[in-house]
């Protein structure tokens, strides 16, 4: 390092969400982006380390390609091309597209005093606003509530509420998050809700409006976030505290979530959509010949 | 990133032993290098991750600062600053010493073509030789037999060899390596014969000089690999194998040692000492403001 094969890349995280973005703006510096390339990317050990790879790339090239979708690029002039650690393609992170908004900013690549940014995900156009000192605010869509249920582990079981954000979530409070055990496995769940698996968020109330959570992520196992989830917690939570009825809350709705990685705020707002904002951080940038 | 306060990094592995290394030629980057930057630099979700950073550093400095003894940079020019992930100070690792090496090398701070390259640590001079291709082999130094003892997993015991590497290790061999189970929690072993716990690797023979192996390290748990642990099963392997009396080989003894992390090469000199090589890949460079 550096050779002649080698590329640039930055390393942030949200709330400890971890990611390396991949500047590539013309999208001819990866191509369609090797999985292999990913996955080495995102090594622990061998690697930079990451949960993802998020690929920054003008919309318009994608479209181009017939890579992605004219809905999902919308008007947005970023898309943000993610990739599981495994190199599988994904639609979106909550925490990741806070990282790829706070990159366009600090990179001079998009004007935070012109409004929200509109970036294309594989998800739909997410719309990101700049809070200032590195905190952003992402539309998160409509929460849908997928009913009562019940989530265990090992031989405890609790009640919990299902709730889709896009994907799949079952919210259960506990007295205690150490209740859930070291969730080395998946949490049991109901199949016939959930055909394709859930991701199981913990809950327990610290305060008024305030709570804390952990989470098992399907295919990842206890993670020290989810934006997903703490948006489908705040909707829970709201519904446990009567600030809200099935349609939605009345008015504005906001909840501290506290997650083992850092703290987010969600808003769950009269129309259904939710809110969540949290950091951005960027620790690192250089050149890699991964 | 970048920020005026951002320095810089360079990312790299031995066998998956992985090390942030900060160029500090001088001292006056880093100062006396502060422990809580190093635990930032290794965490492994909010920082660049690492199992330990490696300041490279001329070897006058230290010692004219008196942070290093005369003893252990003796005549060499370039001193291994080297921290655990958590930012206490240790004395060297077999696998960073090669990473350090590969990148003196590559950015032309020494030249191969000298021969073999003194490196100081806080255990004494190491001298590393470049083997081309990225490989390099370093005097690990002589083993100390501890004598026969026992490891223990759960309900299963095994008899295992004692041997000192400047670190104490017990070495047991086993017949299939899932025999010591998912290594959560520190193996069972003599506190008469280890006050200060022990690094314990378990063994299984692949072919004729040729082993292959998983270590437990204290304060550590399970790693991908550990160079003196490698050196330890070189040595009980050739008692083992009839290959060597107590007091060394007549002949120098060579094995292969599969880690999971990939592959070294053991060599026992008859005067006792022992080299280890092994590959060094540096993965990337950058500027980094943690």
């Amino acid at each position: 390092m550096p050779t002649t094969d080698d590329y640039a890349f930055l390393k942030g995280h949200g709330t400890e969400n971890d990611f390396v973005l991949l500047p590539d703006h013309d999208g001819t510096v990866h191509g369609d982006l090797d999985p292999a390339r990913v996955a080495r990317l995102c090594d622990r050990r061998a690697g930079l380390g990451g949960d993802g790879v998020i690929r920054v790339v003008r919309s318009a090239v994608l479209v181009d390609r017939g890579a992605v979708t004219a809905h999902d690029a919308g008007a947005s002039e970023w898309f943000m091309d993610y990739r599981n650690a495994d190199g599988s393609v994904s639609e979106m992170c909550g925490n990741g597209v806070r990282v790829l908004a706070h990159h366009l900013v600090t990179a001079g690549l998009v004007d935070p005093a012109a409004g929200p940014i509109a970036i294309g995900t594989r998800g739909g156009v997410k719309t990101v606003t700049p809070l200032g000192r590195g905190g952003y605010a992402v539309d998160m869509g409509p929460a849908v509530l997928l009913g009562e249920t019940r989530v265990g582990v090992g031989e405890r079981t609790w009640p919990a509420l299902g709730v889709d954000m896009g994907n799949p979530h079952a919210v259960a409070v506990v007295g205690d998050l150490a209740d859930a055990g070291d969730l080395l496995v998946a949490p049991d769940a109901d199949p016939g809700l959930y055909p394709r698996g859930v991701n199981v968020e913990f809950v327990v109330r610290r305060d008024e409006r305030h709570v804390a959570m952990r989470v098992h992520e399907r295919g990842s196992g206890e993670t020290r976030s989810c934006g997903t989830g703490a948006c489908a917690v705040l909707v829970a939570s709201a519904l446990a505290d009567g600030l809200a009825g099935p349609q939605g809350p009345a008015e504005p709705v906001r909840y501290r979530i506290d997650v083992p990685g850092g703290v987010l705020y969600g808003t769950w707002e009269p129309s259904g959509r939710t809110t969540l904002s949290g950091p951005a951080v960027l620790v690192a940038s250089g050149r890699t010949d991964l």
